[in-house]
């Protein structure tokens, strides 16, 4: 797979990381030691059995691109990781790791994991980007500036409510985020249909323990019920819709003619291959291309939703992928924005000459007094 | 446009009555005279005058056809829908008139009136196909059935396990967009760049005189922030996935070989222009159908998030005929799938034969458990 | 259904027209018409009761409104159409009609019938577009303008050659969906699985004469095979990409700061409801508005595509109104843009002042070469 | 980014190499390597430097890893090639190359580059598709089958036509792509703003000469006219939509109950993790979950084509990871379902079985000459 071609340019590496293969084999380990350590807790298993399994996973050393390999040809990845790691355990801890779990609740939990770190993550470049604009908008709050409106002059508003009301937009979709994924980044523990049978009538329980124990919620088994996973990447198309609202607008100021706005120059960034004069909109660009593809990631998630009984045939397949996907653009977004916004150049003489040539009277009404509003919101939440 | 084609089989004749363009006319009315009349309120206009709007406004009688014509040549509702009005007004209640709002304003407030009475409407359909699961569920929560995984007999669940897990997509998809709709079903008044200019200062509190009036939420503008539009949009558009699966399980289970559930029989419906002898799962077309269409709606209002300074061109007037076409598809389903859970015919027989061709002799583990655990999460809601 | 919320900013009434309930219901009736005579010509049935089912489809007085109420219930056209017509004939010729055809073979047929006429009548103005791009193409192609890229101002192009490029994409788009047309617009009889049973191994032979009557395709049924469908969505949505290509630059051309162009004025519309100063691009907005819509209309349609056996249950039932839409759209979008290339307001003034202010000292290359290339290639097409 | 979550289990290697950071570069170097010599052939440069340069790309070892991070901050792959390949030339050489191209030039050559290959990869797959259906289909024309519509039994069908309307969408679908390939891999040759500036008026003579060199079409420039880049997307979610279709049948016919057919045994593959018993459709739902993901996708190339002026931000930047997303799916899937189809079994027992339960006493029709009908398209193709 091509990272020139597709994925670098709209991610970070710490993003990368959180869905790196390393990253997803870390998980899994952690995940079956945590469901032999629980059973251990409520009695199923030994807990000898249990530290030969939890130490076996916590020193692991598998080969992702070997695994990877095998994982493709099963259609799985939790059939070759239990080969491997049982072919180091002795008989009884080989018998009881996975005990009572299916690759999905190993996969769906695997991805909940990278879930929370991720939305963890994004959070810091989200309130990076809040914060700066939160603080332009307050500076500007009350310098007028001509307003636009299907992209013509309108009247006059404060140029900070501009700023104001793009910073509610990553505000508002980043609690959104965070509000979706503390209900439903739920453990995943089933088994084969979802009954968890072989648990021993303590399922509920070590489903309990291992949400403890690997920092996620816990409740009953959603093999069936993909509206969780839907929600979560339907707030991350957004969070991705709120950055490019503010990469347009940034992005139409910066025009020669304009010129209300430049991105912040970066050394190595920008420029063109051709045209030595050219300062590119380079963040707005990794902005607005996530948001071309965002809409139709989070149609794939949305279009597995009707799934086959207790697990169906392709859809959930889709959804992880599709998934990552989104928080990789997300944060490729959300950087650059946050670059963006704390080194933006505002130009006051373009925005007052600008503001002349529109030859409009009205004044900036409640432009300031929104801007506190929208600011406060925030201050107390 | 030919209901026969397209909009009848996914829509109900109450849901359709919501985006009706009597509707549109009638919130539209209502904008106006609450306007005025929070204006009078505020001081800002004499009472006479907004008692004059109030009363043309609570008497007229627009032709839809007629308004819609003129409404297509202006590219807008609000200006001929006001030069109809002003033309029935004393010049200074005709001067009064819409005074600080433009035609956003009125355009997102109805929609937003739309929206809260969609929500509610939907939410008495998915009560019904809950609460019938939830019955269904209960009854059967222990009667063995082999659970299906890969569109493959798996190992045996309790039968009422899966119509729980159905339920529980559906009573979380309808208290997501619920939730969204309590947050962001906000009246629009932003003055003609979302400045509040020409309201004399007192923009906040007519807005939120107006909200009270209208059944909205209060708050700053939201011309440039279109995430709860979007956030609106993918709650529908969860809701009819999760209906989706439970008709997909429905219609799975309802296959000749299988034969656990048949749709009801409804007289009319669900038969074939040229087979006698078939019982077509109508009601779970009508739903699978809708959830094809549904995450293409959704992306349209995501694409429209990265929307042009002060009002977008071409993306806001994008967000209201989606948003109409997920509640209306939403309805359609909802009021197909709650016929159809009302009136399941389940076959106990089927479902043992089923089951005891799968040789398979697990028991069905928690399923009576997760059932329980299921319907109480909403018992206690 | 509300038509000032939806339908008409972005269509035309002739292309409601194609799509009308009345369109509908005539092309059904012109189908069981041409069924009838194609078997009598086949020796299947006698003249007489062909040409008494011809002549009660001629004159059926059907009533739009009542028929779509019956449809919605029965779940398809075809159930409730039949028993209105079998109530009016004779018991040999009512035995007769419909005979070994299925509800989808009317509707698949009555949809390539629209189909067929949608895309002559979109045809004449995506030519308007073309051919008014064309001349003020030619007219411009060697006046110097700035460039730009990522917007920002480049390298100086001929004015020419931007309205040549955004043709020639209206005009590939226009052609290919004509050339899928022209393949997949395929009279449909399959009868109930497909196997044309029923037709006394005249099906092709029947097939065949319907095509000729129906102004269709003829070949073997396609009941199980959508890709057509799938490729004529595509092709429309890529024309009302093409056409909002063209309204993304004009409406960047068009802001104040530029001015190099200006839609035409056209009474009554364009205004705003608060600032009598502005003139919005609003043909422009209608081809970016369906733009937004139209990426998620294809997607619904290529999420049919995995349809079950000889006929999906929900797939191919969302095809139709996502092509209907489509269409629409397309009409809406093409009927403005043609308006706006025909009427197009261009300031050199302001296009050599924005060249001067570019301060870039290259020429314009071959724009004047290329522009008489791409027209070329339509002259010649 | 992890192979074990997204790409691997919907790819194949040949179709990752193709895609991949290699390929991407070794294309890059014959594009600026084709270009230096058809400069010298037309005279622009000396054929020494025209040379040198060759001989550089010839033999270039560019570093994948480090190239791409350079790519990334720059928002752009040329501008640290360039720089690491004329740090390698003597001066003239160093100044003539890239001479007259810009970045997209670059980029849009070396994807369709890619699309040539990955188009003749892809055909592989589709035929062994095809070829092994059509085998299929003829032997069992005439088998008597149960037709099913809407997941009903409904009339009887020849067995073999299923199979022949599978492939005839798989053929219909390859077909359009190699058609819409053969007609849109043009060569890129545009410069910073499409004009062919700076080539001394031999642009079109030397676009000629490159695309003869790398084996694509020669023609205008298409910085601004990205129709054709969406309709190749459009055809390879068709593809993947009428291979997906196939699994479906496949998938359905495979349940237990029905048993009509089954997946091939692989070893190692279809296996679970906690039900031994199973043989899970792997195959075909490497291929429904790839149908889950492409309509988004095509939807994001569709949402990209109304690009701002010269050269669109975010747009364009968008179509390349959605076209090679497209194509490792479609590559995943053919192989897939050309394994599943080579090995399918088929239990002619359970078909005589199921046919019998349906108690229906019609014929299969014109089952098999419609088989014929199908196949013969293609042979005389």
């Amino acid at each position: 797979m091509s990272d020139l071609l597709r994925v670098r340019p709209a991610a970070t590496p710490a993003m990368l990381a959180i869905f790196s293969d390393a990253a997803v084999i870390r998980h899994a380990l952690r995940f079956e030691a945590a469901l032999a350590c629980a059973q251990a807790a409520e009695g199923l298993i030994g807990k000898g059995i249990a530290d030969a399994i939890a130490d076996l996973c916590g020193g692991a050393g598998i080969d992702p691109a070997d695994l990877a390999e095998r994982a493709t040809l099963a259609g799985t990845l939790a059939i070759p990781l239990l080969a491997l790691l049982r072919a180091e355990l002795p008989p009884p801890a080989a018998e009881a790791l996975h005990r009572g779990a299916t690759s999905q609740d190993l996969a769906d939990t695997v991805l909940m994991m990278q879930v929370v770190q991720a939305t963890a993550l994004l959070a810091v470049d989200l309130d990076r980007v809040r914060m700066a604009l939160h603080a332009l908008a307050e500076l500007h709050a009350a310098t007028p500036a001509i307003g636009r409106t299907l992209l013509q002059d309108a009247v006059p508003i404060g140029f900070g409510l501009r700023l104001a009301q793009a910073a509610a937009g990553v505000g508002d979709a980043g609690r959104r985020l965070e509000g979706e994924v503390a209900v439903h980044a739920r453990v995943q523990l089933g088994g084969p249909a979802g009954s968890r049978a072989g648990l021993g009538g303590k399922g509920a329980a070590i489903a309990a323990r291992m949400a403890g124990e690997l920092g996620l919620v816990a409740g009953v088994p959603w093999h069936a019920n993909r509206t969780g996973v839907a929600a979560i990447a339907a707030a991350v198309g957004i969070v991705i819709g709120a950055l490019a609202k503010l990469a347009r607008d940034i992005s139409l100021l910066a025009q020669n003619a304009i010129g209300e706005v430049r991105e912040p120059a970066i050394p190595g960034r920008g420029g063109s291959s051709s045209m030595g004069h050219k300062r590119n909109p380079t963040g707005c660009q990794v902005a607005l291309s996530a948001a071309i593809r965002a809409p139709g990631l989070v149609a794939a998630v949305l279009a597995a939703l009707p799934a086959e009984e207790e697990r169906g045939l392709g859809g959930w397949q889709a959804e992880g992928p599709a998934l990552a996907d989104l928080f990789l653009l997300a944060a490729g977004s959300a950087a650059a924005m946050a670059d963006v916004a704390e080194g933006l150049e505002i130009d006051e003489a373009a925005i007052a000459r600008n503001l002349a040539a529109a030859s409009v009277v009205d004044g900036i009404g409640e432009s300031a007094a929104i801007v506190s509003a929208i600011l406060a919101q925030y201050r107390k939440g």
